[in-house]
């Protein structure tokens, strides 16, 4: 039996997590579960999977969760970063799941504590790659992708010698503005951007996907993962978000997973591995498919993904910066405040400005963090 | 420094093995070259590589070599059935490239002699692939498949778990006809298949193409060098020929191998694993493809398909009956003896009046292939 902490629990990673956990119960269990502030999806997930501690994120809510409990539940109640902390020390096994800057200081502690992690929270290998692959390979644990390109690669990579590679292929989608001509995107509503063609994911990450700055943050957390330097990734768009990502040999050979498009292969495959869960998932019906294609991005369209590969190879905290400035900026866009343009114009000015600090401490990096999320905020007002 | 001994140096296999030879002579060396006719090849061969042992067909083509080959030369040149089973025991590695029945014993001569295989030659294992691979087994060596279908599937299953495994997708180009009119069949000259739009090729092996019979022989193969029944192996047409051939597992997850249709990766493969060299190979170049398609093969406009499925399945000697009978009615058809169509035909006419020996021996796998051969000449008169 596995033990699961699943920060962020009732999101879209969560939330598969746990239907997983339900397909497999003799495999599974869950310690805790941590949300933000869905209460009520919380509540149900308690009465449904015991987990022995459960976070909010403030005493309001706690109380709140109290209320909507039967009074039999035996459940402990944590709320705020301390919650969080002690619920990702909990188990055999920690899924990152929370979106944003606030999934890595838990992740950070689950890995002090041991504990393997699932990881689906981009913005701790963005902001801390070193740091946090360094404790990792200190404390001896795995940290096994959930995001789905991710796990491609991992899973491209298996029984292959590390020396053999020759590059990384990162897929994208493209988003849902692959084929609009630039001089439009000023008039993008956030509307227009959150009907993703293939993926159900939050409006954080769908706006990131519009952007590719998604598929930037991916490449900066792929050099941490696979430890491999930005200009040995290449992203590759690929509209049917059938091949989730390649990895070419330098015999020419190139690997690929393909699946079709469901989250649940990629987080099983986190919880699992080495092993493969039978998920009686589809296999992609190749006979009736229209055909696979691909293109170059283009970063004069998309300037988040060329902004993202010059922080990765600046580093520092430069990645930290950039990640904190889109994601003020992306807020800022969801809530009809900037343009669509506006998003990497302003990620651009924010890391302009930033005099990148070598070797980060993680004090560094959170203040970095801090500071670009405040100089977007004074471009705003 | 690895030793090869290339049973077959002379055709499109055999060169393009010497031809990594030639690269990587750090790794690379040449026990034995055998051929069958071609001598002035062979001769040059044998002043590049410098082998112990040459073999060819018989006496005749023995003293045409020596005539070739300087007064100096300390080749030892041998000929016939008892030529070709000693190049077979020579080396650390036996890259066995002819083709035809030729093949199969040879191979088994190395497998007695403990050396690994780098199987290029389909008949081996389409005749006496129980007996093969037992023998392998039994041995101790490793048979590392040069197919490129077979080396993707092999490349695809590296990392992963046996049980794991849900079926192998077996990618086929679909041959000069795919897109023909069936009733136009019968007006097929030798000269139209022989235009095989993406690999270059031996002529067997291009009619094998143009009837799909070329890949029902590899389901028999990878039946047996994967050791999964052919209900688990599925044909998908990809007239592109860059995915090689797929495997997909049971969480739904496709692993792929992909790369430019050029048989020196595949080859290079068998020769090196589990490492890769670097062959200066392109990558597929993604951006600049028009798509990646698939389809079902149509069994009906090629029923050679159909009948190596059911060759398959009922096993014993009927798969060497199919190639036996299929290795008569091609150079029939190239021999402008019979129509195209007359090719399934001939072999579904000689499989019908066959009966199965379960579980067959050497001896009588040899006399099914002999007697299929007679009952298509006995058509063809």
């Amino acid at each position: 039996m596995k033990y699961l902490s699943i920060l962020g629990s009732t999101g879209s990673i969560g939330r598969n997590t746990l239907s997983i956990v339900k397909m497999f119960p003799e495999r599974f269990a869950v310690s805790a579960l941590a949300a933000k502030e869905n209460v009520a999806l919380l509540a149900e997930q308690i009465g449904q999977f015991s987990p022995e501690i459960a976070v909010v994120f403030d005493e309001q809510r706690a109380a709140e969760l109290k209320k909507r409990l039967p009074a039999t539940s035996h459940v402990e109640i944590l709320y705020g970063e301390e919650g969080y902390e002690t619920a990702a020390i909990q188990g055999d096994m920690v899924v990152t799941a929370v979106s944003g800057a606030a999934g890595l200081l838990p992740t950070l502690a689950a890995i002090d504590a041991g504990k393997d992690i699932a990881l689906a929270n981009k913005e701790t290998l963005v902001m801390a790659g070193e740091i946090v692959m360094k404790r990792a390979a200190e404390k001896g644990i795995k940290i096994l992708p959930v995001d789905s390109e991710h796990s491609a690669i991992f899973q491209c990579l298996a029984g292959q010698r590390k020396e053999d590679m020759d590059k990384i292929l990162l897929t994208a989608s493209g988003g849902p503005f692959l084929n609009r001509p630039k001089q439009e995107f000023a008039d993008i509503k956030p509307e227009d951007a959150l009907r993703h063609p293939t993926w159900q994911m939050g409006k954080k990450i769908t706006i990131d996907s519009a952007t590719l700055m998604n598929k930037g943050l991916e490449v900066i957390e792929a050099k941490w993962l696979f430890n491999v330097s930005q200009d040995r990734i290449e992203v590759v768009v690929h509209p049917q978000s059938i091949i989730h990502s390649m990895v070419a040999y330098k015999d020419g050979s190139v690997i690929a997973q393909l699946g079709i498009p469901d989250m649940k292969g990629a987080i099983a495959y986190a919880l699992s591995w080495p092993e493969r869960l039978p998920l009686k998932q589809p296999v992609p019906d190749f006979a009736n498919m229209t055909g696979l294609t691909f293109q170059k991005p283009d970063t004069n369209k998309f300037p988040c993904l060329a902004l993202a590969f010059k922080a990765c190879e600046q580093g520092g905290t430069l990645p930290a910066v950039l990640n904190a400035a889109n994601e003020v900026a992306v807020y800022a866009f969801l809530n009809h405040r900037i343009s669509f343009p506006d998003i990497p114009a302003m990620i651009e000015k924010v890391m302009e400005r930033h005099t990148v600090i070598r070797n980060p401490s993680l004090s560094d990096i959170l203040e970095a963090d801090r500071l670009a999320r405040e100089a977007v905020e004074t471009h705003l007002t």
